[in-house]
């Protein structure tokens, strides 16, 4: 079942490309943003990453899309227009959004700058701001947003490949920072070598690790070691690999959106190594039971 | 199947109650210890703690116990005889040994002083030492141990109930202090009343935490608030009180070691919150898959 939105025509007019319904085919859809309030930030929309999860909502996989959808949530372009209040931003900035466009901005976990986490979070593409109207995404000509949940794009960094860090990137930025796995010399392991895979090898190399790309597909091999300058290649299914490199990870990024065995993962961490599994996988997970040893 | 060790006769007479078969029947048994080598601390076992483990071992129900099986790895006495080079104790000492009695002290974990993790780690009850002889446990008379692995009883602790520290009370203590919810102020759960719990709950009320005890047994609050100190009591049935504490603690010890739901613990933290669960669980834990959001 897919949920349904409140529609308010708006005086901006943009244009974007929708899915109607769950056959995954997108086509022309004109709809509106609202006008740039005293907070917002509205930018013309040059670049968009495709993230699986669009895949996910087009086709109502977690049963919760609002359609008309317009995907997209790693949206980049140059600021059109600033509100009164906007204090970070200027026309002609680079810019961009990830997935999130607003949060209650007063709970515990925005207070803690995890605005992710927060109850209220808005994402950016087919759900509901708070006061019901749709998100469109950025499969669009045209944004507007808080300016709290824009980000300024360095002008080093090219517009065409800065989008997926805004939902990519931070997915694997993140917990590489939080679980203090980002340190030099560290020996990090990442899962799967798709849109999150490479980036971590690339964040990881450039944290000064040792990286350790683990796959079930040796073809994956050249690209992670010529291309993404990762150090080894493992190949997952080859239990002799595996064995030889049982205990030396001090941390994993585990990328893999489908079911998969986590154990041999577990056992390629050394002590208080750190397994986190950044993709959607929809089934449960079956994982080992505590060591037996210290039970009382 | 049961495993076998080789006995050898040293020159130390010595008495205790072993397990002869997987029945759970103790009976008097004659064995010898090692003479004092020198860096070997000889005490008098004058109390030993009963764990679980005790009762899996007897049982051979992790299908390693070697028979006759001498239980008992919370054992504490006094100091009789010290070797040469024994450094940190003196006759009259009060000391005890916890589940270790030997590592390789070379590897990385016994360099980081994670020794529990060493992969020739020599456990006090039913296993083999590094020279294949097979170590007895508390439920003796007397008690030789490398000193790395002895540990001083303050001479305000009374020997009695200094026992159960040596495992029971490190298995909670450890976990508080590694991952970091020890701190005064902090929301902390404890999941199970037994021999762990309500160590759990001194300790954490010790750092300065608020305790919650999570318990499926009403029949428990009063222990729980009366004799342990703990600040609230929460029985885990009752989904109106588990919906109330939803997104409250910083973190919670799980010292239930049936197999038991998962889930509805995770959602008593807040964001980051820890779940540790150090119970023995035999079967495999069935747990949630990650989150949906942030996937690419």
């Amino acid at each position: 079942m897919a949920s349904e939105g409140k529609i308010i025509e708006h005086p901006k007019k943009a244009f974007g490309w929708a899915a109607r319904d769950t056959t995954g085919v997108l086509s022309p859809f004109h709809f509106s943003r609202r006008e740039t309030g005293e907070k917002d930030v509205a930018f013309k929309v040059l670049y968009c990453g495709i993230c699986h999860t669009d895949l996910h909502m087009m086709h109502n996989e977690w049963g919760n899309s609002i359609y008309p959808l317009v995907p997209g949530h790693e949206l980049v372009g140059v600021v059109t227009e600033v509100g009164s209040k906007v204090e970070k931003f200027k026309v002609g900035d680079k810019v961009g959004v990830g997935y999130m466009v607003d949060s209650c901005r007063s709970c515990e976990n925005c207070d803690d700058n995890v605005e992710n986490y927060c109850p209220q979070l808005t994402v950016t593409c087919g759900a509901k701001y708070r006061d019901g109207t749709i998100t469109y995404g950025g499969y669009s000509d045209s944004m507007v947003a808080d300016e709290h949940f824009v980000i300024l794009i360095p002008d080093n960094l090219p517009l065409d490949v800065a989008g997926p860090l805004l939902c990519a990137g931070v997915t694997v930025y993140s917990p590489l920072r939080h679980f203090g796995i980002d340190k030099p010399g560290m020996n990090i392991g990442v899962v799967g070598l798709g849109g999150l895979g490479h980036m971590a090898v690339k964040f990881a190399k450039a944290f000064g690790s040792n990286v350790t790309v683990i796959s079930t597909s040796p073809s994956k091999e050249k690209e992670a070691i010529e291309h993404l300058g990762a150090d080894s290649f493992l190949i997952s299914r080859d239990p002799d690999q595996m064995q030889a490199a049982k205990g030396t990870l001090h941390g994993i990024i585990d990328t893999v959106s489908a079911s998969h065995p986590v154990l041999p993962l577990i056992g390629l961490l050394k002590t208080n190594g750190k397994l986190v599994m950044v993709g959607g996988v929809a089934k449960p997970l079956e994982l080992p039971a505590s060591s037996l040893l210290g039970e009382s």
